[in-house]
């Protein structure tokens, strides 16, 4: 696989350019800031090449090993009953020892969110992180009662860090959340530079503008390696501002006479400042609504990331009746139609404090992520049946990404010039989709296929990948429980999801192995009981025959050949006259 | 429900334009051509207004029903298991003795794949169809073994149909299959236009264009009520047309020099004809795989349909490889990334008779339909691994929608000017996202907001929507059985999809209830069995204390009480120590 990827990367990119290919780079003045010859420097993205989500990467030097991020994915459909996904963390929990730090870019939980299973597992390093970041960790850190045992050191533009063999320095850069941060590693082997989730934001909400001039003073520095996000590497042109958003929002609410509820994510505390302020201009008050959306915009107004006057945001509750639908917004989770979300509860009249009105706007200030695209649609169904009008970002400019587009992704490689670039953050397609992009930009590029993958830089060998490969599986949390389930229980639960469970119950004497009565039938998921008599009877029958069957054959068959051979037999009928083939249970009891 | 739409479209769109409202139309010379004064004429679509998919609109007037399509839809990811939804005609077989007719507008399945399970429920009344949708039909009902009991008639464009009370007319619209088309109905209440699925392609790819002048005619005779696709309606100007598709694909085909691999829809004929030109034309032989293109293609050469040199076109096999990479092209279905088609197949490296090379190029020409986004993403990583080059949609203008875009959505109205119109084809959100956009013109809207709601016309009272409705409830077709599953059946398909089942097996004496043994535990789904080990003896544990205490409590409890009471603290247990639900199944075996 991995072979053919590399193949297809020098056929139809790098020989587009050979010019660049091999040529060091002008502004390279110390390619190779190396006095331990031999050693290496091992880049390990454990998480965040096979998925949008759970990204984390391992960088190794010698005796010291640092971390960026830590963070979950969501379960995927196919991934039935699955919560979320957690990295693996093996190879770590092996070498817990030489672990010197985990380094937070931001506060999403695709990049903290495995905190709670990762950190104890590695023995509670140090974490690094911004102030908002480190607020956000310690709430969640706080949900799993473990932020009694973390140290958790607040870092900031100016910081420099050492980490063992490691120097570390941060880069701001705009997403959508503040604080955003990139991150320059240097090792006695190399140095790279790992934007983070990033964008370039002229006008951000309250963040500063992504610092351009130290993200070209580090790269004169000569960058070796770049990890870059590649999320939206195949969307041409670039993100629109925040601050363009919110002036299509100030439009949207100057003109409404009614309601206004607006569903956004709860991390956009930027955005929902400038919603609020919008909101005070236009004598509205501002309700919030959701758990993680009065929680997060708590901790905002905490730690100063808000503007607004303290006191025009409320919680959500009876009182938010007592205004006029003129002067009130009510501000919500729920933009991706998750099922127990405020927005999807207000949709289908069930939300305690909120009952949808025909004079309601709703402005939905998000984009679906793919996936969710059926669950959206449905809760704007129920808006509409409710007499809700709704407004789309495909109506209006009223969301913008937090990721770089084409032109930024381009900018941001100009910015740097690195020797050479990987790119991360995303699925195979999206990360190919930025190495076609920048065919006709000089970049040598290095495709890291599969999390686990290997890029090492040493003097000797310069920048190559590793024929190594370190195990990096899904860590699968479904309840209270991680990783106890796996790829055979989700086997089995998808039989049951598409086809119900039939269990039957034979009662036989053990000696002469004789049926005692007609096997049971129980089912869960299969057919309707009243229109299944005929079903059942009939599968009692060749239930019962197959039994007697097979007993004949060898009467000292044993229990598991016998259970095997009855399922096959129950099986072979059922697809037959049903066209179905649901989990079977067969249940042998001996008297 | 009913009345928040109408008091939102009164507010929203009927205010709008108060001119209009009222006034008749000027073209509209006989508004109601109605010599039987009291009777009524019907319109009941008994699907296609909550969905994309199972399109099917009965009209009744006195002793006649005529049907205009028959189609089935395919089920969301929550209808666990359930392969299509065939519409409830619990209606119409009361009334079987009254169908004059079927009438299909074109061969796509959301409207011809129901016939075989509605045409003998209605006692096989007579079928009308355009030629290549008689075939598609025919080789439908062929799989059921029901073309021998069907009269199945061809219509075109000049047919006139008198079917009962109701005249019928029929006029050319373009859509994605060639010879579909629009309907024009007459009672003596009054007449009807219905679109079916539509667009307009001035340069169509083996379909003439839509007739401009036959629809403006119909429309000067005076349309009460034109029914109207509105599945793009949200999307803004005109859908490209097929011709500009197939330059692009040209110019793809032309400039690339390994194999090809086209990915489509089965029923695109046109499209497919133009690609097999295109072929012909630089010297590439097509080979075709996947079960629906074969035989669509194999149909529409028997019927005359296609334009290229017979034998230009082979079936996939073993000789595919006997080709040079450049002088093939293999034309597949799988656009959607469904799990067992060809493409699908060639991502994973299962096909029998492609491999995928390093110098393929995969072009995908189709756009993803709500709910397949992840499926076909998956299957573009797939085929990135096995180091192909893949271009989408997304790329270049590869694909065309067959559904009217907004203006030519309004360039119908315009071309009609009935006295009202109903949005049909489509989600409620489409369909009103169809009214906003029309409130800047004059038309006059009638909202059907669910499958079966009525549209009643008569001279004494207009047009209006009546209060009564018609079931129209979703048959779950899963496997070979029609409507023998139900809400309750995949609400345990649910329980089990996400948390597995449990079954613990009791043994007791009858008379004194005391347990012979431990109970034994069963499960799939639910946790690895390595790791369950502490899980399973502790249930265990649980499950006998509450079998005890349940039963001394009350010796004589009655068996389904015994097992709601375990079933009861055997979930709380379960739920508490991992915050799980299984289905939980106790089995009590007296001895």
């Amino acid at each position: 696989m991995t072979k053919k990827i590399s193949e297809w990367v020098n056929k139809n990119i790098k020989q587009k350019n050979p010019q660049h290919q091999h040529a060091p780079h002008k502004h390279h003045k110390k390619p190779f800031p190396n006095k331990d010859g031999g050693a290496k420097m091992r880049i390990i993205p454990l998480g965040g090449l096979e998925e949008v989500g759970k990204n984390i990467t391992a960088i190794e030097y010698g005796n010291d090993i640092i971390l960026i991020d830590c963070g979950m994915s969501f379960a995927g459909p196919d991934m039935l009953g699955v919560d979320y996904i957690v990295p693996d963390v093996t190879y770590l929990q092996q070498r817990k020892h030489k672990i010197r730090g985990i380094i937070f870019t931001h506060g999403h939980l695709d990049h903290i969110g495995a905190a709670q299973y990762v950190v104890p597992k590695l023995g509670n390093p140090p974490l690094y992180a911004t102030k908002l970041t480190a607020g956000l960790l310690k709430n969640r850190l706080r949900e799993f009662a473990l932020d009694k045992h973390v140290k958790l050191h607040e870092y900031d533009e100016r910081t420099t860090l050492k980490l063992g063999a490691f120097e570390v320095e941060f880069f701001r850069v705009n997403h959508s959340i503040p604080d955003g941060m990139g991150v320059f590693v240097k090792s006695p082997a190399g140095t790279l530079i790992h934007t983070g989730d990033f964008k370039f934001d002229h006008s951000p909400a309250i963040d500063k503008p992504a610092d351009m001039q130290r993200i070209a003073q580090l790269g004169h520095r000569g960058i070796d390696v770049l990890l870059i996000d590649s999320t939206n590497a195949i969307k041409p042109g670039f993100c629109k501002s925040e601050k363009d958003i919110a002036d299509t929002l100030e439009d949207i609410i100057s003109k409404t006479k009614g309601r206004l509820i607006i569903a956004s994510f709860s991390s956009l505390i930027g955005r929902i400042n400038q919603i609020v302020n919008i909101a005070s201009r236009h004598n509205r008050k501002v309700f919030l609504s959701g758990r993680s959306m009065i929680d997060n915009m708590k901790l905002a107004e905490d730690l100063g990331y808000t503007t607004y006057p303290k006191g025009t945001v409320r919680k959500i509750g009876p009182h938010a009746k007592s205004l006029p639908p003129s002067q009130t917004i009510i501000l919500t989770t729920g933009a991706q139609g998750e099922t127990l979300s405020a927005l999807t509860r207000m949709a289908i009249g069930e939300h305690a404090h909120v009952k949808i009105q025909e004079s309601d706007t709703v402005i939905i200030s998000a984009s679906p992520i793919p996936g969710n695209e059926l669950a959206i649609v449905n809760v704007i169904n129920n808006l509409y049946r409710q007499g809700a009008k709704v407004i789309t970002n495909g109506d209006m400019d009223i969301h913008t990404s937090g990721h770089a587009h084409a032109e930024e992704i381009k900018l941001m490689h100009s910015l740097i010039k690195p020797r050479c670039y990987v790119p991360i953050h995303g699925e195979l397609y999206m990360r190919m989709g930025h190495a076609e992009m920048m065919k006709n930009v000089a970049q040598s590029v290095t495709m890291l296929e599969n999390n686990g993958d290997i890029l090492e830089i040493s003097k000797q060998q310069g920048i190559r990948k590793s024929k190594q490969k370190i195990p990096a599986n899904d860590i699968l949390v479904d309840g209270l429980g991680f990783g106890d389930i796996g790829s055979k229980v989700i086997q089995e639960r998808k039989v049951m999801s598409t086809d119900g469970v039939l269990l039957l119950l034979f009662r036989a004497y053990e000696k002469t192995k004789r049926l005692v009565c007609e096997p049971n039938i129980i089912s869960r998921g299969f057919v309707y009981v009243k229109e299944s008599q005929t079903i059942a009877s009939e599968t009692k029958q060749v239930a019962k025959k197959a039994f007697e069957q097979v007993v004949q054959n060898n009467r000292n068959i044993e229990l598991k050949e016998l259970k095997r051979q009855l399922t096959l037999n129950i099986n072979r009928f059922i697809r037959k006259r049903l066209g179905r083939e649901p989990m079977i249970i067969p249940i042998i009891m001996y008297i």
